[in-house]
Protein backbone atom coordinates (compact mmCIF):
# COMPACT_ATOMS: atom_id res chain seq x y z
CA UNK A 1 0.00 0.00 0.00
CA UNK A 2 2.75 2.13 0.70
CA UNK A 3 4.64 1.73 -2.26
CA UNK A 4 1.50 2.41 -4.38
CA UNK A 5 1.42 5.92 -2.62
CA UNK A 6 5.37 6.51 -3.42
CA UNK A 7 4.79 5.13 -6.81
CA UNK A 8 1.82 7.67 -7.59
CA UNK A 9 3.93 10.53 -5.71
CA UNK A 10 6.41 9.67 -8.38
CA UNK A 11 4.00 9.86 -11.15
CA UNK A 12 2.62 13.14 -10.14
CA UNK A 13 6.09 14.78 -9.74
CA UNK A 14 6.88 13.72 -13.57
CA UNK A 15 3.78 14.89 -14.77
CA UNK A 16 4.27 18.50 -13.10
CA UNK A 17 7.72 18.60 -13.54
CA UNK A 18 8.18 17.28 -17.38
CA UNK A 19 8.25 20.02 -19.80
CA UNK A 20 5.89 17.70 -22.11
CA UNK A 21 3.55 18.63 -19.52
CA UNK A 22 4.41 21.86 -18.93
CA UNK A 23 3.39 22.53 -22.60
CA UNK A 24 0.32 20.98 -22.64
CA UNK A 25 -0.95 22.55 -19.62
CA UNK A 26 0.60 25.78 -21.19
CA UNK A 27 -0.94 25.54 -24.67
CA UNK A 28 -4.24 24.38 -23.19
CA UNK A 29 -4.94 27.63 -21.57
CA UNK A 30 -5.77 29.49 -25.16
CA UNK A 31 -8.77 28.56 -26.70
CA UNK A 32 -8.80 27.21 -30.27
CA UNK A 33 -8.48 29.74 -33.42
CA UNK A 34 -12.01 30.26 -34.83
CA UNK A 35 -10.15 31.11 -38.06
CA UNK A 36 -6.35 29.78 -39.06
CA UNK A 37 -4.14 31.42 -42.40
CA UNK A 38 -0.76 30.52 -42.96
CA UNK A 39 0.93 33.26 -45.72
CA UNK A 40 4.25 34.24 -46.65
CA UNK A 41 5.81 37.85 -46.12
CA UNK A 42 8.27 38.89 -49.10
CA UNK A 43 10.19 41.65 -48.28
CA UNK A 44 12.99 43.32 -50.59
CA UNK A 45 14.41 45.87 -49.32
CA UNK A 46 15.50 48.82 -52.05
CA UNK A 47 19.24 50.26 -51.59
CA UNK A 48 20.76 47.51 -49.37
CA UNK A 49 23.10 46.63 -51.81
CA UNK A 50 22.44 46.54 -55.71
CA UNK A 51 20.12 49.41 -55.30
CA UNK A 52 17.60 47.81 -58.15
CA UNK A 53 14.43 49.78 -58.38
CA UNK A 54 12.24 47.64 -60.08
CA UNK A 55 12.11 44.56 -57.97
CA UNK A 56 12.11 46.49 -54.69
CA UNK A 57 9.18 45.95 -52.53
CA UNK A 58 10.03 48.57 -49.13
CA UNK A 59 12.19 52.00 -49.04
CA UNK A 60 13.60 53.15 -45.70
CA UNK A 61 12.84 56.42 -45.12
CA UNK A 62 15.02 57.50 -41.98
CA UNK A 63 18.32 56.39 -41.83
CA UNK A 64 20.23 54.76 -38.74
CA UNK A 65 21.16 57.01 -35.57
CA UNK A 66 24.23 56.25 -33.98
CA UNK A 67 22.46 54.32 -31.06
CA UNK A 68 23.39 51.24 -30.60
CA UNK A 69 24.87 49.25 -33.74
CA UNK A 70 21.62 47.65 -34.69
CA UNK A 71 19.79 50.33 -37.06
CA UNK A 72 17.75 52.32 -34.30
CA UNK A 73 15.68 54.32 -35.88
CA UNK A 74 15.54 53.41 -39.43
CA UNK A 75 12.20 53.31 -40.60
CA UNK A 76 10.74 51.26 -43.52
CA UNK A 77 7.87 51.98 -45.24
CA UNK A 78 6.28 48.71 -47.46
CA UNK A 79 4.00 47.05 -50.08
CA UNK A 80 5.20 43.89 -49.73
CA UNK A 81 3.70 40.58 -51.40
CA UNK A 82 1.90 37.87 -49.79
CA UNK A 83 1.90 33.86 -51.10
CA UNK A 84 0.37 30.73 -49.82
CA UNK A 85 3.82 29.27 -50.39
CA UNK A 86 7.28 30.04 -49.68
CA UNK A 87 7.85 30.98 -53.65
CA UNK A 88 8.69 34.65 -53.97
CA UNK A 89 7.25 34.58 -57.58
CA UNK A 90 3.89 32.81 -56.52
CA UNK A 91 1.13 34.73 -57.69
CA UNK A 92 0.23 37.04 -54.49
CA UNK A 93 -2.73 36.26 -52.32
CA UNK A 94 -2.29 39.58 -50.37
CA UNK A 95 -0.17 42.90 -49.93
CA UNK A 96 1.01 43.68 -46.76
CA UNK A 97 0.93 47.67 -46.45
CA UNK A 98 2.67 49.93 -43.44
CA UNK A 99 5.70 50.47 -41.71
CA UNK A 100 8.39 49.01 -39.53
CA UNK A 101 11.19 50.54 -37.11
CA UNK A 102 14.32 49.42 -35.51
CA UNK A 103 13.39 50.37 -31.99
CA UNK A 104 15.91 47.93 -30.04
CA UNK A 105 19.41 49.63 -29.19
CA UNK A 106 21.16 45.88 -28.16
CA UNK A 107 19.68 43.78 -30.89
CA UNK A 108 17.83 43.72 -34.10
CA UNK A 109 14.45 44.27 -33.20
CA UNK A 110 11.39 46.26 -35.16
CA UNK A 111 8.05 47.33 -34.42
CA UNK A 112 5.53 46.44 -36.86
CA UNK A 113 1.89 48.74 -38.06
CA UNK A 114 -0.03 47.28 -41.41
CA UNK A 115 -2.45 46.04 -42.98
CA UNK A 116 -2.87 42.81 -44.48
CA UNK A 117 -5.12 44.07 -47.52
CA UNK A 118 -6.91 41.00 -48.98
CA UNK A 119 -8.93 41.35 -52.82
CA UNK A 120 -8.80 37.07 -54.11
CA UNK A 121 -11.75 34.97 -55.11
CA UNK A 122 -10.88 33.56 -51.97
CA UNK A 123 -10.70 36.16 -49.16
CA UNK A 124 -11.86 40.37 -49.66
CA UNK A 125 -10.92 42.38 -46.58
CA UNK A 126 -8.06 43.81 -44.20
CA UNK A 127 -6.20 42.24 -40.94
CA UNK A 128 -4.54 44.94 -39.15
CA UNK A 129 -1.65 44.33 -37.04
CA UNK A 130 0.48 46.15 -34.83
CA UNK A 131 3.27 44.31 -32.22
CA UNK A 132 6.92 44.22 -31.66
CA UNK A 133 9.25 41.97 -33.85
CA UNK A 134 12.77 40.75 -32.21
CA UNK A 135 14.47 39.06 -35.02
CA UNK A 136 16.50 37.18 -33.16
CA UNK A 137 14.07 34.59 -31.05
CA UNK A 138 12.68 32.08 -33.17
CA UNK A 139 9.00 32.72 -33.38
CA UNK A 140 7.42 36.64 -32.49
CA UNK A 141 3.76 36.68 -31.88
CA UNK A 142 2.06 40.22 -33.04
CA UNK A 143 -1.58 41.70 -32.39
CA UNK A 144 -4.22 41.51 -34.69
CA UNK A 145 -6.07 44.71 -33.69
CA UNK A 146 -8.76 44.94 -36.27
CA UNK A 147 -10.11 43.70 -39.30
CA UNK A 148 -12.70 44.21 -41.86
CA UNK A 149 -14.67 42.79 -44.75
CA UNK A 150 -14.58 39.22 -44.31
CA UNK A 151 -12.32 39.99 -41.72
CA UNK A 152 -15.00 42.31 -39.65
CA UNK A 153 -13.80 42.64 -36.02
CA UNK A 154 -10.78 39.97 -36.17
CA UNK A 155 -9.08 39.78 -33.00
CA UNK A 156 -5.98 37.57 -32.58
CA UNK A 157 -2.18 36.84 -32.74
CA UNK A 158 0.05 36.89 -36.03
CA UNK A 159 3.51 34.45 -35.35
CA UNK A 160 6.30 35.86 -37.03
CA UNK A 161 8.81 32.88 -38.03
CA UNK A 162 11.77 34.09 -40.23
CA UNK A 163 12.04 31.68 -43.46
CA UNK A 164 14.58 33.11 -44.98
CA UNK A 165 17.48 35.85 -44.99
CA UNK A 166 18.96 35.65 -48.48
CA UNK A 167 21.67 38.75 -48.76
CA UNK A 168 21.05 41.54 -46.45
CA UNK A 169 17.96 42.90 -49.31
CA UNK A 170 15.49 40.00 -49.10
CA UNK A 171 13.74 38.28 -46.29
CA UNK A 172 10.81 36.43 -45.68
CA UNK A 173 8.41 35.54 -43.10
CA UNK A 174 6.25 32.79 -42.46
CA UNK A 175 2.94 34.34 -40.65
CA UNK A 176 0.45 32.07 -38.99
CA UNK A 177 -2.46 34.04 -38.00
CA UNK A 178 -5.01 32.78 -35.97
CA UNK A 179 -7.74 35.16 -35.39
CA UNK A 180 -9.44 34.10 -31.50
CA UNK A 181 -12.74 36.50 -32.27
CA UNK A 182 -14.38 36.00 -35.58
CA UNK A 183 -18.05 37.20 -36.38
CA UNK B 1 -48.60 21.55 -59.54
CA UNK B 2 -45.76 21.09 -61.42
CA UNK B 3 -45.93 24.78 -62.47
CA UNK B 4 -45.96 25.57 -59.13
CA UNK B 5 -42.67 24.04 -58.50
CA UNK B 6 -41.01 25.79 -61.31
CA UNK B 7 -42.67 28.98 -60.30
CA UNK B 8 -41.18 28.45 -56.83
CA UNK B 9 -37.83 27.45 -58.47
CA UNK B 10 -37.76 30.59 -60.42
CA UNK B 11 -38.37 32.83 -57.54
CA UNK B 12 -36.19 31.00 -55.87
CA UNK B 13 -32.97 31.70 -58.28
CA UNK B 14 -34.35 35.44 -58.63
CA UNK B 15 -33.67 35.80 -54.79
CA UNK B 16 -30.48 34.19 -54.83
CA UNK B 17 -28.94 36.16 -58.28
CA UNK B 18 -30.47 39.73 -57.52
CA UNK B 19 -27.92 42.23 -56.37
CA UNK B 20 -30.26 43.88 -53.45
CA UNK B 21 -30.93 39.82 -52.19
CA UNK B 22 -26.91 39.21 -51.75
CA UNK B 23 -26.89 42.90 -50.47
CA UNK B 24 -29.44 42.03 -47.74
CA UNK B 25 -27.77 39.02 -47.09
CA UNK B 26 -24.14 40.74 -46.85
CA UNK B 27 -24.95 43.14 -44.82
CA UNK B 28 -26.79 40.79 -42.12
CA UNK B 29 -23.98 39.01 -41.30
CA UNK B 30 -23.14 41.92 -39.48
CA UNK B 31 -24.68 43.12 -36.39
CA UNK B 32 -26.51 46.40 -35.44
CA UNK B 33 -23.70 49.08 -34.16
CA UNK B 34 -24.25 49.76 -30.69
CA UNK B 35 -23.23 53.43 -31.45
CA UNK B 36 -22.79 55.17 -34.76
CA UNK B 37 -21.52 58.60 -35.63
CA UNK B 38 -20.88 60.33 -38.78
CA UNK B 39 -18.16 63.39 -38.99
CA UNK B 40 -16.02 65.10 -41.46
CA UNK B 41 -12.44 65.36 -41.65
CA UNK B 42 -10.51 68.26 -43.37
CA UNK B 43 -7.15 67.89 -43.97
CA UNK B 44 -5.12 70.89 -45.60
CA UNK B 45 -1.61 69.62 -46.62
CA UNK B 46 1.37 72.58 -45.89
CA UNK B 47 3.73 73.04 -48.99
CA UNK B 48 1.91 71.62 -51.48
CA UNK B 49 1.26 74.66 -53.77
CA UNK B 50 0.26 77.56 -51.51
CA UNK B 51 2.58 76.90 -48.51
CA UNK B 52 0.28 79.07 -46.33
CA UNK B 53 1.22 77.48 -42.86
CA UNK B 54 -1.76 79.28 -40.67
CA UNK B 55 -4.30 77.49 -42.83
CA UNK B 56 -2.23 74.52 -42.54
CA UNK B 57 -3.28 71.65 -40.24
CA UNK B 58 -0.82 68.98 -41.59
CA UNK B 59 2.55 68.83 -42.71
CA UNK B 60 4.90 65.68 -44.74
CA UNK B 61 7.68 65.40 -42.97
CA UNK B 62 9.50 62.94 -44.54
CA UNK B 63 10.12 63.45 -48.88
CA UNK B 64 8.08 60.82 -51.38
CA UNK B 65 11.29 58.09 -52.61
CA UNK B 66 11.02 56.87 -56.45
CA UNK B 67 9.69 53.58 -55.60
CA UNK B 68 6.50 54.14 -58.07
CA UNK B 69 4.74 57.06 -58.84
CA UNK B 70 2.31 57.87 -56.34
CA UNK B 71 4.15 59.54 -52.89
CA UNK B 72 5.63 56.14 -51.58
CA UNK B 73 7.29 56.83 -48.41
CA UNK B 74 5.72 59.93 -47.93
CA UNK B 75 4.79 60.96 -44.10
CA UNK B 76 2.23 63.08 -43.31
CA UNK B 77 1.90 63.97 -39.60
CA UNK B 78 -1.73 65.49 -39.17
CA UNK B 79 -4.10 67.56 -36.16
CA UNK B 80 -7.00 68.28 -38.04
CA UNK B 81 -10.28 69.37 -37.49
CA UNK B 82 -13.44 67.08 -37.59
CA UNK B 83 -16.74 68.64 -38.29
CA UNK B 84 -20.83 67.78 -37.70
CA UNK B 85 -21.30 69.16 -41.76
CA UNK B 86 -19.49 69.53 -44.86
CA UNK B 87 -18.39 72.60 -43.74
CA UNK B 88 -14.71 73.36 -42.95
CA UNK B 89 -15.24 76.54 -41.24
CA UNK B 90 -18.12 75.16 -38.66
CA UNK B 91 -16.61 74.48 -35.38
CA UNK B 92 -14.31 71.57 -34.99
CA UNK B 93 -16.29 69.04 -32.66
CA UNK B 94 -12.90 67.20 -32.03
CA UNK B 95 -9.67 66.77 -34.19
CA UNK B 96 -7.72 64.15 -35.55
CA UNK B 97 -4.26 63.95 -34.79
CA UNK B 98 -1.60 61.33 -35.51
CA UNK B 99 -0.24 60.10 -38.90
CA UNK B 100 -0.44 58.55 -42.67
CA UNK B 101 1.97 57.34 -44.95
CA UNK B 102 1.31 56.52 -48.34
CA UNK B 103 2.57 53.37 -48.92
CA UNK B 104 1.37 51.78 -52.13
CA UNK B 105 3.51 51.35 -55.59
CA UNK B 106 1.12 50.81 -57.52
CA UNK B 107 -1.75 53.46 -56.73
CA UNK B 108 -1.95 55.82 -54.35
CA UNK B 109 -3.05 54.38 -50.77
CA UNK B 110 -2.13 55.49 -47.51
CA UNK B 111 -1.93 53.31 -43.86
CA UNK B 112 -3.60 55.72 -41.11
CA UNK B 113 -2.93 55.45 -37.02
CA UNK B 114 -4.20 58.35 -35.12
CA UNK B 115 -6.55 59.25 -32.53
CA UNK B 116 -9.94 61.31 -32.71
CA UNK B 117 -10.68 63.12 -29.63
CA UNK B 118 -13.44 64.88 -28.51
CA UNK B 119 -13.82 67.41 -25.91
CA UNK B 120 -17.16 68.59 -26.07
CA UNK B 121 -20.91 69.11 -24.44
CA UNK B 122 -21.57 66.01 -26.69
CA UNK B 123 -18.46 63.72 -25.92
CA UNK B 124 -15.44 63.38 -24.22
CA UNK B 125 -12.84 60.34 -24.87
CA UNK B 126 -10.89 59.08 -27.58
CA UNK B 127 -11.62 56.99 -30.87
CA UNK B 128 -8.04 55.00 -31.67
CA UNK B 129 -8.29 54.18 -35.46
CA UNK B 130 -5.73 51.96 -37.50
CA UNK B 131 -6.05 51.27 -41.11
CA UNK B 132 -5.44 51.29 -44.85
CA UNK B 133 -6.69 53.70 -47.09
CA UNK B 134 -6.97 53.18 -50.88
CA UNK B 135 -7.69 56.16 -51.90
CA UNK B 136 -9.62 55.18 -55.34
CA UNK B 137 -12.00 52.94 -53.49
CA UNK B 138 -15.64 54.71 -53.49
CA UNK B 139 -15.51 53.37 -49.49
CA UNK B 140 -12.54 52.01 -47.34
CA UNK B 141 -13.22 50.35 -43.67
CA UNK B 142 -10.87 51.03 -41.26
CA UNK B 143 -10.95 49.39 -37.70
CA UNK B 144 -11.66 51.43 -34.18
CA UNK B 145 -9.22 49.38 -32.43
CA UNK B 146 -9.65 51.16 -28.86
CA UNK B 147 -11.54 54.20 -27.50
CA UNK B 148 -11.40 56.40 -24.24
CA UNK B 149 -13.66 58.12 -21.74
CA UNK B 150 -17.13 58.13 -23.39
CA UNK B 151 -15.89 55.40 -25.96
CA UNK B 152 -14.30 53.19 -23.26
CA UNK B 153 -12.96 50.19 -24.67
CA UNK B 154 -14.81 50.62 -28.21
CA UNK B 155 -14.28 48.78 -31.47
CA UNK B 156 -15.93 48.86 -34.57
CA UNK B 157 -15.58 49.94 -38.02
CA UNK B 158 -14.70 53.09 -39.95
CA UNK B 159 -15.56 53.76 -43.21
CA UNK B 160 -13.85 56.51 -45.10
CA UNK B 161 -15.74 58.11 -48.16
CA UNK B 162 -13.52 61.24 -49.78
CA UNK B 163 -16.30 64.01 -50.17
CA UNK B 164 -13.70 66.38 -51.88
CA UNK B 165 -10.59 66.91 -53.16
CA UNK B 166 -10.05 70.51 -54.10
CA UNK B 167 -6.41 71.35 -55.41
CA UNK B 168 -3.85 69.26 -54.15
CA UNK B 169 -3.84 70.79 -51.06
CA UNK B 170 -7.01 70.30 -49.09
CA UNK B 171 -9.56 67.34 -49.06
CA UNK B 172 -12.20 66.19 -46.68
CA UNK B 173 -13.23 62.41 -45.66
CA UNK B 174 -16.81 61.83 -44.61
CA UNK B 175 -16.32 59.16 -41.46
CA UNK B 176 -18.86 57.15 -41.13
CA UNK B 177 -18.21 55.47 -37.38
CA UNK B 178 -19.71 52.38 -36.33
CA UNK B 179 -19.18 50.84 -32.99
CA UNK B 180 -19.91 46.67 -32.20
CA UNK B 181 -18.46 46.61 -28.80
CA UNK B 182 -19.25 49.05 -26.32
CA UNK B 183 -19.59 49.38 -22.44
CA UNK C 1 -46.77 62.64 3.41
CA UNK C 2 -46.83 65.73 0.96
CA UNK C 3 -43.53 66.75 3.59
CA UNK C 4 -42.40 63.17 2.81
CA UNK C 5 -42.68 63.34 -0.62
CA UNK C 6 -40.77 66.91 -1.10
CA UNK C 7 -38.05 65.50 1.05
CA UNK C 8 -37.56 62.89 -1.19
CA UNK C 9 -37.99 65.09 -3.81
CA UNK C 10 -34.84 67.65 -2.86
CA UNK C 11 -32.90 64.01 -1.99
CA UNK C 12 -32.83 62.80 -5.42
CA UNK C 13 -31.84 65.99 -6.51
CA UNK C 14 -29.21 66.37 -4.49
CA UNK C 15 -28.71 62.73 -5.43
CA UNK C 16 -28.62 63.68 -9.42
CA UNK C 17 -26.77 67.30 -9.10
CA UNK C 18 -24.07 66.53 -6.70
CA UNK C 19 -20.38 66.22 -8.53
CA UNK C 20 -19.91 63.07 -5.65
CA UNK C 21 -23.05 61.32 -7.06
CA UNK C 22 -22.26 61.89 -11.02
CA UNK C 23 -18.44 61.04 -10.35
CA UNK C 24 -19.38 57.60 -8.91
CA UNK C 25 -22.38 56.81 -11.33
CA UNK C 26 -19.33 57.59 -13.89
CA UNK C 27 -17.12 55.19 -12.37
CA UNK C 28 -19.26 52.62 -11.97
CA UNK C 29 -19.94 52.68 -15.66
CA UNK C 30 -16.41 50.66 -15.79
CA UNK C 31 -16.04 46.89 -14.69
CA UNK C 32 -13.15 46.07 -12.37
CA UNK C 33 -10.09 45.39 -14.33
CA UNK C 34 -9.60 41.34 -14.62
CA UNK C 35 -5.81 42.75 -14.27
CA UNK C 36 -3.75 45.63 -13.20
CA UNK C 37 -0.06 46.54 -13.11
CA UNK C 38 1.26 50.01 -12.22
CA UNK C 39 4.83 50.55 -13.70
CA UNK C 40 7.44 53.24 -14.54
CA UNK C 41 8.06 54.49 -17.65
CA UNK C 42 11.42 56.45 -18.46
CA UNK C 43 12.78 58.24 -21.18
CA UNK C 44 16.39 59.88 -22.36
CA UNK C 45 16.05 61.72 -25.09
CA UNK C 46 19.35 61.95 -27.01
CA UNK C 47 20.54 65.48 -28.70
CA UNK C 48 18.58 67.96 -26.70
CA UNK C 49 21.11 69.29 -24.09
CA UNK C 50 23.99 67.36 -23.50
CA UNK C 51 24.11 64.89 -25.88
CA UNK C 52 25.82 61.72 -23.73
CA UNK C 53 24.60 59.07 -26.14
CA UNK C 54 25.25 55.78 -24.01
CA UNK C 55 22.71 57.30 -21.77
CA UNK C 56 19.83 58.03 -24.29
CA UNK C 57 16.85 55.32 -25.09
CA UNK C 58 15.36 57.79 -27.45
CA UNK C 59 15.99 59.58 -30.76
CA UNK C 60 14.05 61.94 -32.67
CA UNK C 61 14.72 61.11 -36.16
CA UNK C 62 13.11 63.77 -37.54
CA UNK C 63 13.14 67.43 -36.83
CA UNK C 64 9.97 69.44 -35.86
CA UNK C 65 8.31 71.51 -38.52
CA UNK C 66 7.71 75.48 -38.70
CA UNK C 67 4.37 74.34 -38.31
CA UNK C 68 2.70 75.88 -34.72
CA UNK C 69 5.47 75.85 -32.05
CA UNK C 70 4.95 72.75 -30.20
CA UNK C 71 7.35 70.38 -31.84
CA UNK C 72 4.89 69.24 -34.47
CA UNK C 73 6.28 66.57 -36.69
CA UNK C 74 9.50 65.62 -34.40
CA UNK C 75 9.21 61.72 -34.54
CA UNK C 76 10.77 60.01 -31.46
CA UNK C 77 12.07 56.42 -31.50
CA UNK C 78 12.59 54.85 -27.90
CA UNK C 79 13.83 51.55 -26.36
CA UNK C 80 13.31 52.71 -22.84
CA UNK C 81 13.23 51.04 -19.38
CA UNK C 82 10.26 50.10 -17.35
CA UNK C 83 10.88 49.92 -13.74
CA UNK C 84 8.28 48.73 -10.73
CA UNK C 85 9.20 51.92 -8.71
CA UNK C 86 10.09 55.24 -9.71
CA UNK C 87 13.51 54.90 -10.31
CA UNK C 88 15.52 54.89 -13.43
CA UNK C 89 18.36 52.60 -11.62
CA UNK C 90 16.35 49.82 -10.59
CA UNK C 91 16.32 46.99 -12.35
CA UNK C 92 14.17 47.43 -15.41
CA UNK C 93 10.63 44.45 -15.75
CA UNK C 94 10.24 45.34 -19.01
CA UNK C 95 11.11 47.44 -22.58
CA UNK C 96 8.66 49.87 -24.18
CA UNK C 97 9.77 49.60 -27.71
CA UNK C 98 8.12 52.23 -30.42
CA UNK C 99 7.28 55.56 -31.52
CA UNK C 100 5.79 58.73 -30.61
CA UNK C 101 5.19 61.73 -32.92
CA UNK C 102 4.56 65.71 -31.77
CA UNK C 103 0.92 66.03 -33.40
CA UNK C 104 -0.70 69.09 -31.94
CA UNK C 105 -0.40 72.76 -33.52
CA UNK C 106 -1.49 74.42 -30.20
CA UNK C 107 -0.13 72.71 -27.38
CA UNK C 108 2.65 69.86 -26.85
CA UNK C 109 0.74 66.37 -27.73
CA UNK C 110 2.12 63.00 -28.37
CA UNK C 111 0.78 59.98 -30.51
CA UNK C 112 2.16 57.01 -28.56
CA UNK C 113 2.08 53.14 -30.83
CA UNK C 114 4.67 51.02 -29.26
CA UNK C 115 4.86 47.93 -27.14
CA UNK C 116 5.43 46.55 -23.77
CA UNK C 117 7.94 43.86 -23.84
CA UNK C 118 8.25 41.54 -20.50
CA UNK C 119 10.77 39.07 -20.42
CA UNK C 120 11.19 38.47 -16.58
CA UNK C 121 10.59 35.42 -14.48
CA UNK C 122 6.95 37.45 -13.13
CA UNK C 123 5.71 37.74 -16.80
CA UNK C 124 6.56 37.23 -20.47
CA UNK C 125 4.95 38.77 -23.47
CA UNK C 126 3.56 42.25 -25.51
CA UNK C 127 1.02 44.48 -24.31
CA UNK C 128 0.27 46.83 -27.33
CA UNK C 129 -0.47 49.93 -27.20
CA UNK C 130 -1.91 52.86 -29.22
CA UNK C 131 -3.12 56.83 -28.13
CA UNK C 132 -2.83 60.03 -27.70
CA UNK C 133 -1.12 61.48 -24.58
CA UNK C 134 -1.71 65.32 -24.51
CA UNK C 135 1.11 66.61 -22.08
CA UNK C 136 -0.66 69.03 -20.14
CA UNK C 137 -3.78 67.32 -19.10
CA UNK C 138 -2.88 65.38 -15.24
CA UNK C 139 -3.45 62.02 -16.50
CA UNK C 140 -3.92 60.25 -20.48
CA UNK C 141 -5.71 57.30 -20.58
CA UNK C 142 -4.40 54.85 -24.49
CA UNK C 143 -5.57 52.01 -25.59
CA UNK C 144 -4.29 48.41 -24.89
CA UNK C 145 -4.94 46.99 -28.30
CA UNK C 146 -3.97 43.47 -27.68
CA UNK C 147 -1.33 41.61 -26.08
CA UNK C 148 0.64 38.07 -26.67
CA UNK C 149 2.65 35.52 -23.69
CA UNK C 150 0.60 36.06 -20.53
CA UNK C 151 -1.09 39.42 -21.94
CA UNK C 152 -2.94 36.92 -24.92
CA UNK C 153 -5.70 39.29 -26.70
CA UNK C 154 -5.89 41.34 -23.58
CA UNK C 155 -7.81 44.70 -24.15
CA UNK C 156 -7.65 47.63 -22.12
CA UNK C 157 -6.82 51.05 -20.50
CA UNK C 158 -3.20 52.81 -19.54
CA UNK C 159 -3.39 55.46 -17.79
CA UNK C 160 -0.55 58.04 -17.82
CA UNK C 161 0.68 60.35 -15.25
CA UNK C 162 3.72 62.81 -15.65
CA UNK C 163 5.57 62.20 -12.66
CA UNK C 164 8.91 63.98 -13.78
CA UNK C 165 10.53 66.50 -16.01
CA UNK C 166 14.08 67.11 -15.31
CA UNK C 167 15.77 69.28 -17.60
CA UNK C 168 14.45 69.02 -21.14
CA UNK C 169 16.00 65.57 -21.64
CA UNK C 170 14.31 63.23 -19.61
CA UNK C 171 11.10 62.82 -18.53
CA UNK C 172 9.26 59.58 -16.61
CA UNK C 173 5.87 58.78 -16.86
CA UNK C 174 4.01 56.70 -14.66
CA UNK C 175 1.52 53.57 -16.50
CA UNK C 176 -1.04 52.59 -14.86
CA UNK C 177 -2.02 49.27 -16.33
CA UNK C 178 -5.97 48.14 -16.54
CA UNK C 179 -6.98 45.36 -18.48
CA UNK C 180 -10.40 44.45 -19.51
CA UNK C 181 -10.57 41.95 -21.25
CA UNK C 182 -7.95 38.74 -20.45
CA UNK C 183 -8.11 35.05 -21.02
Amino acid sequence: MKGLVVMAFCFFLLLVASPSALASRKSSKYPKPCKQIVLYYHDILFGRTRNILSNSTSYRITNATNLGNYQFGSLIIFDDPITKDENLRSPPVAAAQGMYVYDMRTDYSTFFAFSLIFNSTEHKGTINIMGSDPLGAPTRDLSVVGGTGDFFMARGIVTFTTEAIESIEYFRLKMDIKLYECY
